[in-house]
């Protein structure tokens, strides 16, 4: 893959198997996140529809099914009860990390296919549970990492492959944000342990910076360290309101991760090779531009015109309509989880972790 | 100092003292760095003259000597023995690390100023001793910090420090070369433990994006971890052609460093605030552009007809002649050196390293 067939071929859906068929979703977790990016994505889908929408309360779902005007609005409890079973194929989690393993488990006795937000869950144990049960009912389990379907990045991982950089040999990622201006209530759940899991900046953020770096070097971390900060009152049930860490992955990269939840936006993912430099910048909240830099050449581009939740759920149902296997899967997912729960120990432990 | 008044005095000298004399040079060490960067820089400066060249054969610094035009030559033991000694007022040290030392003991026998390459030396303690001889004889010791007198680094101090992008939270620092293609022998004297001390991508790279954040955000490491990995033969030597590190700062601040002796060349150092985000890319390769982008403003500058060296000579000569501290002193150095002993240590055993 050269830079001229990259431009010609930037906004391909290089893992397209078919065009036939819908799959019917129930979306589970109505914050923003869903109303706001996921359901308009959806309807420009070529492949889905949303049929039902789930919450904890029937009449938040029942509000928001009206406004978007989606046929079916269930609780949680209903949702578990199996009501308007027959009206998906497939649910979508976006609910706080801690909750998103009895969601799964429901799919798993309605045989449903699931798309679960990232982080899998709010530890490895549970992370585990959810594989369990994927695989114990065997409906399909993709943890919803939309990069692995961002046109930007898919080039990226061609063109490292291709060798225009050389040897991968380091990497920075950041993901920074201004949660408390996102969000104004200091009691979210992204500041609940309870709720996210072993924090809150590694866990929300950082994981895409060495998520997305896993997909385009196509290798795994095996050795981490990290140092955690907490200074704001919002952020004093969480260890890492700022966190900083050295991920050494199995071909040798390093790479180097900021993620924080209290300074200003930010998001980049760069990775530099012995004859080259390629760069995603902004990188990870939802725009995403490519730019590759070798001693003689320089290429930058982006596909403005692509959203991409819809590239997710157009994949995920592709996949689901042509029983093809998902990627990322649950056990992608779940080395991620224990890449997290490595980060946090070796930043209450001062200790560099291996992961086996 | 907003955005206005820092284009209109970019590259002012707001160290400036004085305007009057000369310091007359011993320039000791005369590999590439001397010939093709020092001594045209010092031919540009208003306050500096180079009067002596000293090399380990007298021969080799006569023969440079004769190229530039330097009325004297000596060799490192004619040096030692106070050769041409009412020749200069200074020496300027650029030889192995290794060696630095014991030509700064002998400048402090003679009463010679000094400004030394960084890192100071090989070892904490030999820094530790050059501090120590450089008091005893109340010669001034400067560092050679040149990104201290970059008009973009002074610029960016300015910039944070008058709170543009609100409070400092993150740091990423990169440093890399393809050294072996700069300096094809894999014999020199950087990938020879003996010469250069505890590595090599650290000690001569890293350094560059971990002091200048202590010089712009005004604080210093105060914990380490550090990955160090050699693959290429020519690396057996040393632990780090490529190194990752996460330091913590005494305000909070957490920076990410890689560093890597045998990539693509690239440099950078990004400051991530609250409010805001300042680049320097290129940062540290006689090169330096000032990019700062905040919510509802951007703003970017070089200082390209300045050169960097020249700047750091006339500051280390103003201040020799108007009789004023120097800064970076060796007290300064020194502590950089605690640093990348902090990093060697942590990424041999793994642990973090706390700076008392």
């Amino acid at each position: 893959m050269g830079f001229r067939q990259t431009v010609s071929s930037f906004t391909d859906r290089d893992w397209q198997q078919t065009t036939d068929g819908t799959v019917r979703l129930a979306l589970v977790g109505l914050g923003w996140w869903t109303i706001d990016e996921a359901i308009p994505a959806i309807q420009d889908t070529d492949l889905c529809e949303v049929t039902v929408l789930v919450s904890r309360s029937q009449e938040k779902a029942q509000r928001f099914a009206d406004e978007a005007d989606v046929p079916h609005a269930i609780s949680g409890a209903g949702y578990h009860d199996g009501e308007c079973a027959d009206e998906y194929d497939a649910i979508y989690v976006a609910t706080p990390n801690a909750y998103h393993l009895e969601y799964v488990e429901t799919a798993a006795e309605l045989g449903k296919a699931v798309l679960c937000e990232k982080p899998m869950e709010a530890s490895v144990e549970r992370a585990e549970q959810m594989v369990e049960v994927a695989d114990d009912a065997s409906i399909p389990l993709m943890v919803a990492y939309r990069m692995h379907t961002e046109p930007a990045v898919r080039r990226a991982r061609e063109l490292v492959d291709s060798g225009v950089i050389g040897e991968p040999v380091q990497v920075y990622g950041n993901n920074s944000q201004p949660l408390l201006s996102m969000i104004e209530d200091p009691d979210q759940w992204r500041l609940d342990p309870d709720a996210s899991g072993y924090g809150t900046s590694m866990m929300d953020l950082g994981i895409y910076p060495i998520n997305t770096a896993r997909f385009i070097l196509g290798s795994d971390p095996v050795s981490v360290q990290a140092q955690m900060t907490s200074m704001h009152d919002a952020f004093a049930d969480v260890p890492d309101e700022r966190s900083t860490a050295t991920v050494v992955y199995d071909d040798g990269v390093h790479a180097a991760i900021t993620a924080t939840q209290n300074a200003y936006n930010d998001t980049e993912l760069t990775i530099t090779g012995t004859d080259g430099q390629l760069t995603l910048s902004p990188a990870f909240h939802m725009e995403c531009e490519l730019a590759v830099e070798t001693a003689d050449r320089s290429f930058s581009a982006s596909a403005d015109d692509i959203n991409e939740m819809t590239e997710e759920f157009d994949y995920f149902a592709d996949r689901v309509l042509s029983s093809e296997p998902v990627y990322a899967d649950g056990e992608h997912g779940l080395y991620d989880m224990r890449v997290l729960k490595a980060l946090h120990e070796s930043a209450d432990t001062g200790r560099t972790v291996d992961l086996e």
